[in-house]
């Protein structure tokens, strides 16, 4: 069950004169934003960098990347908080339980920037997190303040806040062309979960 | 340096009423098309999936999911095909042996898919390699047209063809905001490469 494949013969290394953190934000209304934190993970992972993914909005339906992630030989946890997303119909926790829930996420993300311990810290649809009020602007701009300069930090989730865009390295916006679902295709596994 | 996290103490399980191998194509000149696809690995390795990622454009520049790739325990298959980018400056291949060599990577395509062995395969860079006329329009038309049923097909790369996201289903489009080489900061480890 190993991985295999092909490499070049002669591999190059590149390394940048300077080593600096950056704040990543993925936001937009497209499919590949988690995703695409989850694939730095995997690049990261290969630089032998330790990562910490804290997902502010996931509930208890359950997504490949939870057991993907246990079976990745590297420094990386994954936590899954929250109750699932707030609002959306069928979802039976009040709006306190949520915000109580992303105020403990948060709590553990400035436990793990200030630990010393994370080369990459995703902090997974916390900006869904902070549109839904369940964290305040200020405290999100707070832990982009305080971030230390060789920490990597991705921030993902749609509706990104300006100010947190102003503050970020690199913003990329996935925007959705085509979906499988409004053909009526239900989610399937590996690829919308 | 195993994994670890937390997950909800009660997990749901959602399964679509019918699984059907989906066309993802992830455009846009924007920072995410191959980290999504390689999100996408991590999650279907959760599911026990069984992944391919043939990359097109890959040249001789380490890019950290070989070795991430590596440290996942799941049936993963990653083939770093091609001689880097061509027509970039300073790439010293001619056009001829871009070509020859994405028609070989063409070749394994073929080979994995009607394998029966992949449920996930990644063509990451494809549509460069299209836009470059490494490979022929018709050539991925017909390989989007001979996708067996059950198999799950990701395209990346910017300037995706018309023709290719007219047989997607899901289409994304990755739009640059911001990113940080314009302000001078060199590519990092981890997420750029």
């Amino acid at each position: 069950m190993n991985s295999r494949g092909t490499q070049p013969d002669r591999i190059d290394h590149f390394e940048p004169k300077e080593r600096k953190g950056l704040i990543v934000v993925i936001t937009g209304n497209g499919k590949g934003k988690t995703t695409s934190a989850l694939g730095m993970a995997v690049r990261a992972c290969g630089h032998r960098m330790r990562v910490c993914i804290i997902q502010f909005m996931k509930g208890d339906l359950y997504s490949g990347e939870w057991d993907g992630i246990k079976q990745m030989n590297c420094a990386i946890e994954l936590h899954a908080t929250g109750k699932g997303f707030c609002g959306i119909q069928g979802n039976p926790y009040p709006w306190t339980e949520h915000r109580d829930n992303a105020q403990d996420a948060l709590d553990l993300v400035r436990d793990r920037m200030v630990s010393g311990t994370i080369d990459l810290l995703i902090l997974d649809e916390i900006n869904n997190a902070l549109k839904l009020k369940l964290v305040d602007l200020e405290q999100v701009l707070q832990i982009l303040r305080d971030k230390p300069p060789g920490l990597h930090l991705v921030l993902t989730g749609r509706d990104a806040h300006p100010q947190v865009i102003e503050l970020a390295d690199t913003v990329s916006e996935v925007n959705e062309i085509k979906h499988a679902y409004r053909a009526g295709i239900e989610p399937q596994p590996g690829i919308d979960y």
